[in-house]
C-alpha cells in the first residue's frame, strides 16, 4: 500500500486504481470497473444507475441483502421502488415468480416501471433470468459479494457466472481479504454513469491507489487459496457435527461459511459466542438458535482444531451454567444481521 | 355544487370545505379532516406525513393498493422504503408476520426505521394491529377507500372500525358517488402536516367548496342507500350463480362488489365485457378468468335483472363463437388493475 | 358544471375533460394538454417530467414563484436541484446570466446536469431563451399562471407568446375565474409522461368534467373581458395616484393588478387592508409598505369608484389614529406571499 | 498504515479509527467525530442529518462548494431545497441577507422549512451567524475543508473558529496530506445519525484504520508545517508579481494557495499550465485568465524557486508563440472547477 504509485483519483489520475480496475474488468469479463468504498455503495450505485429515471422499480429477493440489510437506501436515497419476490432457502427466486412481478407497461398509469432484476452471487438460473431481462427490456444486476468463493466452489470461472449480468458488485474485503472496498463492473457507459454517482454519494477518493494496491494483492494472491478455505470449512463442519448439542447440514457448507444449529435450549448463540471470544475464537450468532463461522486464508488447519476444542469446552462450561458472563448477555441475537 | 358557499381554500377560507371536513372528522371519530383530489393522494400524504424523516420504512400488504397500484409513489416521490407482508386471500395480514417485519432498532446501522403499518378497509384485526403499533411506537394508517361499505356490511359504525388508526383515507367517489375526492382524517397535528404536503404535491385547490358540496351530499344521502346496494349485489350474485359457465362464491359478496370466475375456456373476461358494453352493461375483467361487477345507488333492481339477461345472452353468443369482436380483443386482462 | 357530460377520467374516459384539453392545446399552439388541480401541481409536474433523470438541474429566477412559493417541491419531492439566476425588477432574467448558469457537460463529475430553464409568464426574451435552450439541448418551461392577461395586455396571442416553450402551465382560477384548476400544455410525449406523474402525485380525478366544464366557460367567456379588467385596473391606479399618502407607478399597471406604495409611516398595509375589509373591499398587503389590488370580471366600474372612496376614507381614519382595530393587527405582512 | 491496529469498523470495532476520531473531536472542540471517504460525503451527510425531515431548506452561498461543485447531491440524493445567498468576493455572506433568507414559519403552507445555514471555512462572522441560527432554531454547518490552514493563517485555534457550529467537515487530503478522507465533527447525537447515513450512502468501510492511521499522522505532523507552507506561498506570490505579464494581489495570499491573473492575451492559463507540466510543475487554470498554485509540505523553498524559473521560461516561450503544444489545448478552462 505504501509503495503504491498514486495520484488524485478524483481527477481520474491514479495509475494503481486504473490498473486494478482494468484487471477486475478482465476477470469478470466486463468492459469496465470502478473501485468503491463498500459493498453497500456498489449495490446502491448499480441499482440507481440502472434506475436513473424517476418512477423505476426493481425486482429483488425478499431476503436479499439489498432489500433487508442496506438501510433501504435504494428507496430512501434513490427513490427506487422495490418489488420483492420470495427467496427460496438456497437464495434463488423462481423464474415464473420473477416474470409475474414484471409490470405490464400498459398499466404505466398505475404502476412504476420495472427496470431491473437483482440476483445474489451465483444463482443456477442466472442465465435464464438474464434471458428474461433481455426479453422484457430490463437490466440484470448481480450482487456478487462472494462471487469468487462461489466460482471456486462451483469450479466455474467468475466471468462465466456473471455472463448474463449487466452489472456485478464484488466485495474485496470478505473472503478476498482486502482491508477496504468493493468493485462494480459493467459496460463502459454503465461505469461512466457509476463514476458520476460515486462522486455524488461521496465515494470518490483521492489517492485511492493505496487501497487498490491492497485489493490487487488480495485478488492476485487470495483467490488461489479459497479452495483451501472451503476444505477447512468442511473440516470444521465435520467436527461440529460430532458435538451432540449441535446439528450441521454439511451439504450446505459449499464455500467458506459454516452455519450450525444449537438444539440444546440451555445454550444460546450469544452466550456461546461470548465464551468463545474470551478464547479468541470469533463466531457470530446467525439467528436465535444458529451460529456462523467464517474461514479465511489466515486460518490454518490447526486453528480449526483449536476452534473445535474451544467450542467443545464452551459447551461443557455452558451446560454447567451460572457462568459469570451472564450479565454481559442480553438474550437477543443483536448481531445476527451482519454479513 | 353551483350553490355552494365558496372562497379561496388555498387561504383556508372556503366555508363549505370547512363544514364538510368537520363532518367527516366527526363521522370517523377523529379530530380533523382534509379534502384531497384523490385516494392516491390521500394515501400518499398519509404515508409521507407519518414517515417524514429520511430513512423510514412502512409495513404493508404485498397485494395492497398502495404497494401495487399507486405508482410506487411512496418510494419514487417520498423515499419511503416498503416492507411487504403477505396478504391472506381476505386481504388481512397475519399479526405475527407484521411483528416479525418490524425492524429491530438496535440494527439501525443496517436497517431503515419502521414507522408505520398500513391496513386496508376493515380488517378484523385492526384493533390488534393498533395495539402492536402502540407497543412499538409505530403509527397505523387505514386505507379506507370503501370503509362506508364495510361499515354497513358489518353493522359497525365507521368510527369504531377505525378506532385504532392514527389516520384513515376515505374515498368519496366510489360507493358514495361524489364526482371527485377523498378525505384524510386524523389528529389535528397530523392534518396540519397533511395540509402542507397537500400544497407541496399540488393538491391544494381554490374554490374547493364546489367539490365538497357534492361530497357532502354523497355522504349525507348515499350512506343510507349502501345496504340496498349490498342487497342488489347479492341478488346479482345469485343470478350469476345459475349460469353454468360461471362459479360465484356468494359468501364473498359482502358489499357492493360481485366477482365471478368463468370456467369455460371459450369465454374470456375481456370478450365478455366487450359484448356487455355494447348493451351498456359495464363490467370489468378482474384477472385472466374472473370478472367484476360493482353496484351503486343509481342501479335499480330492474337494472340488475337487465344485466343478468344480457350476461346470459352474451354467454350464448360467445359460445357460438366467431363474433366480429374478435379483432378488438388482445387477450390480456389489460384493465385488471383498476379499482 | 352539473350538466357536464362526465365519466371516469382516471380511465381517461371523461369527454368534457378531453374536449377542454383539446381546446387548450389549440389555444396555446401545443399538441396536447392536461387538466390538473392546481398551478403548483402544473409546475411541479412540468419540471419533474423534463427532469426525469436523477441528477438534473433547473435554471430559474431567484424570485420566481416555483423557487420561492411552491414549498421547494421540485427538490423535496422531485430531487431536482435548482440553480437560481437573479430576476430583474420586471421579472426577466438576463440572457447572459442564464447562459453562464448552464453547466459545462465536461464537469459532469462535479455538476448536476442542466436540463431545463423556467421563465414566468411573458418575458420579452422568451424567444431568445428558447433559442439558447435548443442550442444547449435544454427544455424551456413557461410558468404562464397569468398568460391570458399578458396576451391581452400585449396584444399578442397566447400561442405566439409561448411558441418557444416545450411546456406551459396556465392557471384557470386567477383572472379567468374558474373555481379550480390549471392546465399543462406541451408535446404529446410530454403530456403522456405528465399524465403518469399526475396519477403518482394523486392529481388524477374521476368525474373531472365537472371542473373542466367550468374551466371551459371561463376560457370561452372571460378572456374577452380581460381587456376591460385591465382598463379598470388603470382607472383604479389613476385614482390611487391622487391620494398623497401613496405612490403608484401607473406604467407598471399592465394587466389586472395594481400595486401601490404607502409613503406615510402612520399607515401600514395591514391596517389599511383591515379597514377596507370592513367595507367589503378586499386588498392584500404585498410587502411592509405596499398593497395589491386585483381586478376581475365581476368588478364593475362603479365598484372601482366605491373602492377608491373607501380607500380615501380609510386613509383619513387611520391618520386620525387610535382606531379600535389596533388589537387585530400583528404588524407583519403575514399574507404577503399569496398570489 | 500497514502497522495500524485494525478491525471491522462496520461493526464499530476498529481501534485506530476510534482513536483518530476522538483526537479530531478534541481538536475541534466537539463531542464526537466520524471518518468518511471524502469531503463531498462529509458535507452531504452533515446537511442531510440536519435536514432529516422532508421539506427542509438550507441557506448557503451561491458560489459555495456544496452548491456548485458537489453534484447538487443535497437535492438530487437528499431532497433538500437550497436557498442561496450571494457570496461576497471573500466568500462571506452578509448577515442581513442570511436573515432575510430565513423562511417565515407562518408561511409553511407555501414555503419549505429553513433548518440549516452553511458557511465555508473561517468566516469572520461565524459567531454572529451562529447567534442568528440559535435565535431562529436553525443549525449551523461549517464546510471546513481547509480549516487547519485558516487556523494557522489567523493564529486562532480550530476549536475557536468553529465554536458556533453544530457540525464541521474537515478535509484530511488537502493541505494536511492524508491520502484519503474527511472527518465530520459534532454532538454525539449528530454523529450517531451521521454514522447511519454513512452506512446508507455506502461510506462505511471495514478495516478503515489503515486510512485513519495515515490521517492521524497527517494531523499530528503536518499542521505544524502549515505556517511554513503559507510563508512559501507568499514567496511564490512575490516572485510571480515580478513577471510583468501577471498581476498578483499578495494580500489575498493568506494560506497555501496563490492565484494570479495573466494580463497578456497571448498567454492562456491552459497553455501556461501545459508548458509547466512538461517541466513537472503542476498548476491549475482557475478561470479563463487566472491560474492557481497550491503549496504543501513536500514543496521546498528551492522547489518554489524552480517553479518560478519555469514560469518565467514558459512565459518567454509562449510569447514567442507557435509551440507544438497548440494542438493539445482546447482553449476552455475545463479544469477550473476542481478544488
Amino acid at each position: 500500500m505504501a509503495a503504491a504509485d498514486v495520484d488524485d483519483d478524483v481527477l481520474g489520475a491514479d495509475p494503481t486504481a486504473r490498473r486494478f480496475e482494468s484487471e477486475m474488468a478482465a476477470l469478470t469479463g466486463k468492459d469496465a470497473a470502478l473501485f468503491v468504498p463498500s459493498g453497500t455503495m456498489a449495490n446502491l450505485i448499480s441499482v440507481l444507475v440502472h434506475c436513473d429515471v424517476r418512477g423505476s422499480e426493481v425486482i429483488l429477493g425478499d431476503t436479499s441483502h439489498i432489500h433487508v440489510y442496506e438501510n433501504g437506501g435504494i428507496s430512501t436515497i434513490g427513490g427506487v421502488h422495490p418489488r420483492t419476490v420470495a427467496n427460496n432457502p438456497d437464495g434463488t427466486m423462481d423464474v415464473d415468480k420473477i416474470v409475474a412481478a414484471i409490470r405490464n407497461p400498459d398499466g404505466a398509469l398505475l404502476y412504476p416501471t420495472t427496470r431491473l432484476i437483482c440476483l445474489e452471487n451465483t444463482h443456477a438460473n442466472a442465465d435464464k433470468v438474464g434471458e428474461i431481462a433481455v426479453n422484457h427490456g430490463l437490466k440484470l444486476h448481480i450482487d456478487g459479494a462472494r462471487i469468487f468463493n462461489a466460482s471456486v466452489a462451483l469450479g466455474v470461472p467468475v466471468h462465466r457466472l456473471v455472463k448474463a449480468a449487466d452489472s456485478v458488485s464484488v466485495c474485496l474485503s470478505k473472503g478476498l481479504g482486502a482491508p477496504i472496498g468493493s468493485v462494480i463492473v459493467g459496460s463502459k457507459a454503465f461505469i461512466d454513469k457509476a463514476k458520476i454517482l460515486r462522486k455524488t454519494l461521496g465515494g470518490g477518493m483521492r489517492q485511492v491507489g493505496v487501497l487498490c494496491a491492497a485489493a490487487y494483492v488480495a485478488v492476485r494472491d487470495t483467490v488461489g487459496k479459497l479452495a483451501d478455505d472451503h476444505r477447512k470449512a468442511k473440516a470444521l463442519a465435520e467436527g461440529l457435527k460430532k458435538i451432540k448439542q449441535f446439528t450441521v447440514d454439511s451439504s450446505s457448507v459449499e464455500t467458506n461459511m459454516v452455519f450450525f444449529d444449537i438444539v440444546d435450549p440451555r445454550i444460546s448463540p450469544n452466550k456461546l459466542c461470548e465464551v468463545l471470544e474470551q478464547r479468541n475464537v470469533l463466531a457470530m450468532p446467525a439467528s436465535s438458535k444458529s451460529v456462523r463461522f467464517v474461514i479465511h486464508y489466515q486460518i490454518s488447519d490447526s486453528d480449526v482444531q483449536y476452534a473445535l476444542t474451544c467450542v467443545e469446552k464452551a459447551v461443557e462450561e455452558l451446560l454447567k451454567g451460572g457462568t459469570k458472563l451472564e450479565h454481559l448477555i442480553n438474550g437477543t441475537a443483536k448481531n445476527a444481521y451482519w454479513h
